[in-house]
């Protein structure tokens, strides 16, 4: 979903006196690159499963000056819709990112130092390195295709977006066009998933990304057949550098409106010693 | 939390092609103005408690190349934390916003049309109104208090920031120094809480807002043992004019820092159907 | 799982003064029919999961006199596992069993008059018809086979097990074989699954059962490929005659044991207003 | 609630070759022991709230021959509502039952050898001691009112029902009058709640109970204001004895039937690896 801003002023007499403010006002164009959360969507069947229900709907009760509320009930894995994967998430050889004793840094039931909720608000650069485009295939990568650091390279040349310290890369496979279309195939788990691989993961840990998101259920090249058993990327990107990944994203909008280079804001959800939470992350760019 | 952009880009090689991204990439300054999300944390006993819990923790099992991820399980109403209200929370007279039905509405199962996978992200103007501090009581409003369109225009006034059209406005009573420290006192049954009440609503739709947050548990004025009975901000906002209502923010960071203009940037995630998500609101300004 | 009763009294001095307990002081034979809840088990996929997770463990936290509890925390349909089917389950043409309005009744989001709160818990007389052992094919009945008014008349007089009024009459097919063997052919959406049809489910309404069990995941017969688009008996036994249904049983120990007449127990959890529960039966035996 | 067998078989031509069955077909009258599970009822906030709500009602959609279903989505502890005690439930000095390490038992986020789904369903002598009626206080003990040895063997002295080795032994305290009525006072956390102390608990596992209920919130006496704190009836009993325990039983019918010796009846859902399971106990007599 792409949206605009609708309440631009136009308010000549009162001068934003904050930069940013003042492009704001001028006019932006916000990408939505989260997905809907709805039940029986795709999901990786390690997590529990997204489930929303009403338990009081309008015409349960009213109250007597007229008024009702209807209300809510989740449940749900925090690794489902788009979402982002915080450092607690994978370790390595019985470590987290830093050295830290995985096992010991669950003790209480939370990862309180690891956990989403240490993740910052990000409000900075982010790029689209639109793979699949550059390697003249824009529809998308064929099935358990290898992103390689050639073809990150090849994008960001033909774009002219080089991938600077600090940004958000995320990378598209054009997988994602089959979230909606045909979930199984989704998954991946029979034809496999194009993605980056442990030589693309470390390119992308080398530009000094602060975080990775892709178009695929997991930040991974999967081959077709294996399933999720090794997953290089998450131990390069979490463990050894903490670089932070998101996943399922929606990336198919701003590749057809030829946007690679844009303001990317994510504020994921603060659950406290949670290892990801499920995310909306914009693209923003001025109009 | 106050995050800062510590990634700033010198990059005088590269010249941004966008206004806003050559805001943000000369700095800026991030304000969280959502509240962690803790199991035990106050909230209305009208929804279902927010929990969390790690099914598979670091230690449970090691794949044959040393990696292990954990995960989580989340159960919880949609109205907990800092959240959003969407318009589908709440009907009068059996109606929504906009004259639906809003028993027919939600036949299904979810609200289609009002939920609150509906609600753009938003990427504005954002005013802090310090009441508290307009008034000479920093700290905050009595418990019960209402605030009144006129304690709202001498904070417009004090603070040189009116509400233009399209605005996100949060306003503080301060009582969300409560949150932490004392919880049952946070959600007022008892004691009562300040806040808008009917009168304030109607000048905050008046003023052309898109939503309207405040720093507690219900966006009311909530008289001393009266609970959550009657609830006009609601009916005003959500009903009459479509205004959208976040509530359990946490404006007391921003209100220390004198930051009373900004750009908000909120994005609910989209769960289709729902009534309200929990969000994490920012405000954001050059740094 | 078959326990036996391994505390049976002598006690010579001390006469039960109770018909029924003196027969179990006697000593029991229980036979489990229910099936052990795990998470992945075979399951519809038109109910929330079934999940289970610790959120405290031991090691979490230690009490000061050297004391500690675990816990759990479950979110899951209620036709999971071996459940039973209350009459809020199912309506026809908008009526609920006994002519009630099926809307009506679920206004205020649970069933009060049918839910699973009304079945009284069950200590009577229970009979297995088990139908591919009268019908030469012990092991089980071929996918997709319907089992006729002839063949539970067959089993009957194989067995010498009348149904008599007030019974609870349980139906094996042997499809109970595939539960833990091969889930996805337990679901039995591409292969069909044996089963009652209307005429059997009329043929046990006849004779006045109180409730009616299968080995299977729908108390139906499921022809290869169709799903559980139309459900016969579900609505002769609830809508039509008031007879409960309890599903995914575990017949297969009482069959291999020869057993065919018995003390049937079941006391299915007291869930107010909701349409079914896990359950856990018992066939119990003087020893 | 109490049920008769409302389906008697007179029927003289077909004797029962089962004692069991024969003496249930002669009438017997089911004492229900649980309380049905609502939403709001009172419970421990250490446990995950009980929730139930209807995903799909009634109304909601229709299938082409008119058939409808209704479902449900229930999340919990497990120790809500009428519940039973796993031995994984509490540990002692790191000890689980019979010395198992238990931090080791929880790796993997499941009890395998303690949890609840190890239970064997009860089907066995079951005694209520009456412990108000025998001290001449019928309706109940005072709050926070230790049950002593002394009082356990005057009530079986008074009732003539001594509990004998593989019996399950209910307490009454009559503090069950409170759940429904006072759900606050039923906890208990300031008035304190009645109940057996390290001494009574020592009793019922040295007369060789297999199981102990009480229909107070936990099977302890709790001090006026002492909360959960200490709680050594569990510890004598779950890891130093192996005794289950079941707790917030409805004992009020019985007692005021005078029914203190029956056949008692349990089948805990076997949740595979959970500490605990909500119950329906029931107290089985000859009409």
């Amino acid at each position: 979903m792409t949206t605009t801003n609708q309440y631009n002023e136009p308010a000549p007499a009162a001068p934003a006196r904050d930069a940013l403010l003042e492009a704001v006002s001028a006019g932006v164009r916000v990408h939505d690159l989260g997905r809907p959360l709805k039940v029986g969507m795709p999901q990786s069947p390690n997590h529990p499963a997204y489930w929303h229900t009403l338990p009081r709907r309008h015409g349960d009760m009213v109250r007597e000056d007229g008024g009702s509320a209807a209300n809510d009930m989740i449940t749900m894995g925090t690794h489902v819709g788009t979402h982002v994967d915080a450092l607690a998430h994978v370790s390595h050889n019985g470590l987290l990112h830093g050295g830290t004793d995985a096992a010991e840094a669950g003790r209480g039931g939370r990862y309180l130092d690891h956990g989403v909720h240490t993740i910052a608000p990000m409000v900075c650069r982010g790029v689209l390195l639109d793979v699949p485009a550059a390697l003249g295939t824009p529809q998308g990568c064929p099935p358990g295709y290898e992103v390689t650091p050639a073809d990150l390279e090849r994008a960001e040349e033909a774009q002219g977006t080089p991938v600077r310290e600090g940004d958000v890369v995320l990378v598209r496979s054009g997988w994602g066009r089959h979230f909606d279309a045909d979930p199984t195939r989704y998954t991946g788990r029979e034809s496999g998933v194009p993605g980056v691989g442990a030589a693309g993961a470390s390119w992308i840990a080398g530009r000094g990304a602060r975080a990775a998101g892709a178009d695929t259920i997991a930040f991974e090249r999967l081959a077709p057949g294996a399933g999720h058993a090794v997953l290089p990327a998450h131990r390069i990107l979490l463990v050894e550098h903490g670089v932070y990944i998101i996943e399922a994203m929606d990336l198919e909008g701003i590749a057809a409106a030829g946007v690679h280079e844009f303001t990317f804001v994510l504020a994921p959800l603060p659950l406290v010693g949670a290892t990801g939470s499920p995310v909306r992350p914009l693209a923003v760019v001025t109009r």
